[in-house]
């Protein structure tokens, strides 16, 4: 059954492909006798799913592999493994219990930190609803003299009421829940002082009750912390700087201002041994995500050269290595970019470094994963394209190899073959190049006509066509494709890794350009002759719940059925942060919330619409798809739905396997 | 379209039928081209039910006719109406207002009578769910001196949580719920003391916190009060009297036990003119629910003679009239027998009382539903029987027929035929014969192949087949024949108006007996040879859909479709005066509970079920078709549910039109 892997030019018929960006790699058809996905496998991470090898780096810059069962250091000279040296714990650390935080020292001593005075506050969590790239709300100082902390209150945050039917004679549990255009938290940053074991407060007055306290960071020698502090409507934002002593207001170092929205997503990165220059990374000013060297004074400086979007890696003083979209969209490369910081830039600022060109350190086609020592002497590069189920090397972080770690295997050559493809379509507005997957149907004889599922996410933050292997392929995909369906996925405008202008066209009525866009794929598939344009489906979850449902209500000549998940119903029924970020206030936006709310179109649908639905969801709580259902009665609109009693929003485990089956079977019945 | 009515004999092939029992009533058909009810006339009550007129009597025995709009007197002699005349309204009023109880006079003064102490206790209002023929919680004197009323405390009452989705945020809503097993309501009996001001509490002091008080009644001359008080196991019922003034205890005047449970129904009637003799209805005591004539010092008469289920009409001191079973369980006759009460009774008791026999006052075959006057001298009889759309006539109390008031004219007419035909099939246990509908599809040809839709209610206190005009027909039945659907409907063991044994063959196992009827059914359905056996589905709603889904998980060889309303999934989540009358205590009856659970049956479902529920229904609450769900996914079964958000326990209105447009595109789609 081992078959060859080729990447080669176009099989799909009428598809005009820019010349820049027309990536079409297929796989020839050979043997067609292998193993259906089984509806267990489409859930189970291992299937289809090239071996991997889990490699990190300790605080020593020792690569650590996991192997026989255990963690294991890696002589990267040698390449021999030996067992992990125990290093001693912490000596104190942070933690939250309840709603409170604790310091617990090594024999299991605890000091109160900040102790919750009543079920409304919250010490030492996430807050913001893990927006703004919030993961966390403990911050230690680099010498571990102090730690920061959130102080999150939602007194004024309405709850929901779930319920939990596992109980004996049910029960209710209540989340906090904080909606569109309703009162919101009140955040704050605690410092606490291990010596004096006072805390004081970063005395943040920008923008009143509701402001948002994002990425903080510390200055290297932990006398001072930054905040990006947001308001409310997340327009304006100002990098502060304060004193870690005291709390107090030092200087703003620089703002951002938008008429549709800032979104910082990143902490301030200080470059090695200084305390006064560090790199900051924003789309707010060429228009992509690039990243920026400055210093305490405000002065900024573009460090990363191309009109493409990019990640911070890691800096040594010397060179800054970042990840890029550069060479592709639906590629990530490293690169890196010389600064050369003399004595005086601790004075003098930017203005005293000298910022080389950006070097491309990997070349091989695909997407690249790099992990880099603390050090910035070695890296790993774990990568895969298309064609190439998955490699791991290990590297100088100059970019050469040193030794290749793992080289996978095709883990699909069990399974029966099914076709699958990257192109790219037109944006509706012609600006753009978006990016598909299609993957063909098992057997497939382009005489014949097949269905389309469209599968659909569309929203921001997420890309879903990249050149790894099996191109981001979802699994349920390739069973689809084993049963005879084409499957088509797309990325739309609105979504990542394009620049700011391409995922801010979506502003103030989210789901209107990004339905265009998918129409344009659509449209592009209902040319195709082995397309049967009468039976066309699509299915999505969360923000895809929501495009399927838009699709299907606005677009009822072309969806003959559709499987909405989770979805978003209107935007005044999602939460504050994320909600108002694309839709603004509703007060500020109501055509928008008018015209994108799909109460407004329950009338319009004509397929057969299933909806799907966690029934303890906290993301896209039940109101949502229990009005649309309510409007659909109102009209007496038919409409199908399941509810998944114990799962919240996104259905796991067993209640996936179902869920799964259940979607097949819905586009079995009536596609 | 006018078309003959004509009751005949079988047209139905293979049937056995009693000979006693063998009602077959159809009518030809013969204009097939008439309409098919739409969605919105299956919920229409108006649609297909004949012309009604509206009559009552007031408490002077004048004869109330609703015509032109308003309520006229109608002059029994002459049968001319004229304008009513204003009588003053009472001079006190006992209002609930939230969960207390006042006295309002005329000019809307308020004096409170019982103001809650906190939100768990209630005044004035029904107790116990509304079981043992409670309808309301305000119990007058008959000379208005003093008012009776329920105080009910919930504190041990677990609450359930309802999410109400029409409001801007999603909120909350709790009730409070017993569950079988579960902590219980404490409910006491207030008498109020208008003169004086002042309450007293009966002492009832029987069976603890948790029992009963039921069936209120006053002594003609106010000075006691009688409660039927019965035991939390509902085994245990002692008719005690008490002192109105005072609250005190005076005697148990009888008592009845019962191994599986007691169900008190009715309050006592005193006969009139007598504060001594009083009559009383209980299917304990011979096997029927029977009326007795009985004194203060407990002796015990029976007063109708038949073996059949009575209901208690009205008395004058000389003659005791009812209605009864005795001519067939699926009609309703009116009888009258004497009672000579002596002066004497006053201390002899009962057995200074001549009793006569009954003798049958109503003579038309079919359903009759009187209102009898109260000074007991006329009486209006309304009638229809499978034939007969309506008849109204006013009546002399001995039987005569006075005038006839209206005759009403077929309403069916306008609609394409489908047969109706009631008949009897043999009980599993071979005791009984249980009553069925059959409504033949529109263009019937015998020589065809049908589906079968039975649509099942099954449950205590319902009676589903009766000699009615279309046979107590649902217009949606009619609607499915008109589509081409058998739809049989039959009544089983556990149903109402066949006594006691009948009524208690479900007891401790609710589902079996009731299923095992069914079947002796479908079998016979199964036989027929106009009926396509693997096409067979059920429908039916709240013990209905109890049934429906206790039907196809174990006959899923019989039943390829099911849909299921509102159902009971288990009964140890539903509520503790009606669970417990027929399941015993969890405790008690593990076995009964374990083998009627669904949940320990979602494994074995084969074909489509649809479960439909209100998301707000208070009566069979969202854990138990939730939790059935739940375990189908556990099982990986697949299942199809449909919620009304906004819907209680009976979907209504809008609602509604979509829910029988969802049930017939559900069997349209896969029977």
């Amino acid at each position: 059954m081992k078959r060859t892997i080729l990447i080669l030019g176009s099989l799909c018929l009428g598809v005009a492909l820019s010349a820049q960006s027309g990536i079409i790699s297929t796989r020839p058809a050979n043997d067609q006798s292998g193993k259906v996905l089984t509806m267990e496998e489409t859930i189970m991470s291992r299937t289809l799913s090239p071996e991997n090898i889990y490699s990190s780096w300790n605080d020593r810059s020792e690569l650590i592999i996991r192997k026989d069962g255990k963690w294991q250091t890696y002589d990267i000279t040698s390449g021999a493994l030996s067992e992990m040296a125990r290093h001693a714990a912490p000596s104190v650390q942070a933690v939250t219990k309840g709603q409170s935080l604790y310091l617990i020292d090594r024999e299991g001593n605890e000091t109160p930190v900040a102790v919750s005075e009543n079920s409304q506050i919250t010490y030492g969590q996430y807050a913001s609803r893990n927006e703004f790239g919030i993961d966390g709300g403990i911050f230690w100082a680099p010498d571990s003299s102090k730690v920061a902390f959130y102080r999150k209150d939602e007194t004024k945050v309405t709850t929901f009421p779930l319920l939990d039917i596992t109980t004996r004679t049910g029960s209710l549990k209540e989340i906090k829940y904080p909606m569109a255009g309703m009162d919101s938290e009140n955040v704050q940053l605690g410092i606490y002082d291990l010596a004096s074991g006072k805390t004081t407060y970063a005395k943040v007055d920008d923008f009143g009750y509701d402001q948002y306290l994002t990425n903080i960071s510390w200055s290297p020698d932990g006398t001072k912390i930054f905040i990006q502090v947001l308001d409310r409507s997340q327009k304006h934002m100002k990098l502060n700087m304060y004193c870690a002593a005291d709390g107090s207001f030092i200087r703003t170092i620089l703002t951002e201002d938008n008429d549709r929205y800032i979104e910082p997503q990143n902490p301030i990165w200080f470059i090695k041994e200084s305390d006064n220059l560090f790199i900051y990374r924003t789309d707010n000013r060429d228009g992509y995500r690039n990243l920026y060297l400055c210093d305490l004074d405000g002065n900024v400086c573009r460090l990363t050269a191309t009109d493409a979007d990019v990640e911070y890696i890691a800096n040594d003083g010397k060179h800054v290595w970042f990840t890029s979209a550069e060479v592709s969209p639906i590629e990530n490369h490293l690169f890196r970019v010389s600064v050369k910081v003399p004595k005086s830039a601790a004075t003098k600022g930017i203005s005293a470094v000298k910022i080389g060109k950006p070097e491309r350190l990997t070349k091989a086609e695909g997407w690249h994963n790099i992990a880099m020592s603390p050090d910035c002497r070695y890296y790993t590069d774990s990568w895969s394209s298309l064609s190439v189920p998955g490699v791991t090397d290990l590297c100088t972080s100059d970019g050469k190899v040193i030794r290749n770690l793992l080289t996978a295997e095709d883990p699909t050559l069990d399974y029966a073959y099914t076709e699958i493809s990257l192109g790219t379509v037109k944006s509706a507005d012609g600006k753009y190049d978006n990016y598909y997957r299609l993957i063909k149907p098992k057997d497939f004889d382009p005489a014949k006509k097949y269905p389309v599922i469209v599968y659909v996410y569309g929203g921001p933050h997420s890309q879903m066509v990249q050149n790894t292997f099996l191109g981001l392929l979802r699994r349920w995909e390739m069973h689809m494709a084993q049963r005879g369906y084409l499957v088509y996925v797309q990325d739309n405008r609105g979504t990542s890794n394009r620049g700011a202008e391409f995922e801010k066209a979506i502003h103030g009525q989210c789901g209107q350009a990004e339905m265009a866009d998918q129409i344009e794929g659509v449209k592009m598939l209902m040319e195709l002759p082995y397309v049967d344009k009468d039976r066309i489906g699509v299915h999505g979850w969360s923000y895809g719940g929501f495009m399927t449902i838009s699709l299907i209500t606005n677009y009822p000549d072309i969806f003959k059925v559709g499987v909405a998940g989770g979805p978003v119903i209107d935007w005044k029924w999602y939460e504050v942060m994320y909600g108002e970020r694309y839709m603004d206030h509703p007060e500020r936006n109501p055509e928008g919330y008018a015209k994108t709310s799909l109460i407004n179109k329950a009338k319009d649908l004509k397929g057969k619409l299933l909806i799907c639905q966690g029934a303890i969801d906290p993301v896209v709580v039940w109101e949502h798809s229990l009005s649309f259902i309510r409007e659909c009665i109102k009209n007496n609109v038919q409409v199908d739905y399941f509810p998944y009693p114990c799962a919240e929003h996104n259905v796991m485990g067993k209640d996936r396997v179902h869920l799964h089956d259940k979607i097949t079977m819905y586009f079995e019945d009536y596609l």
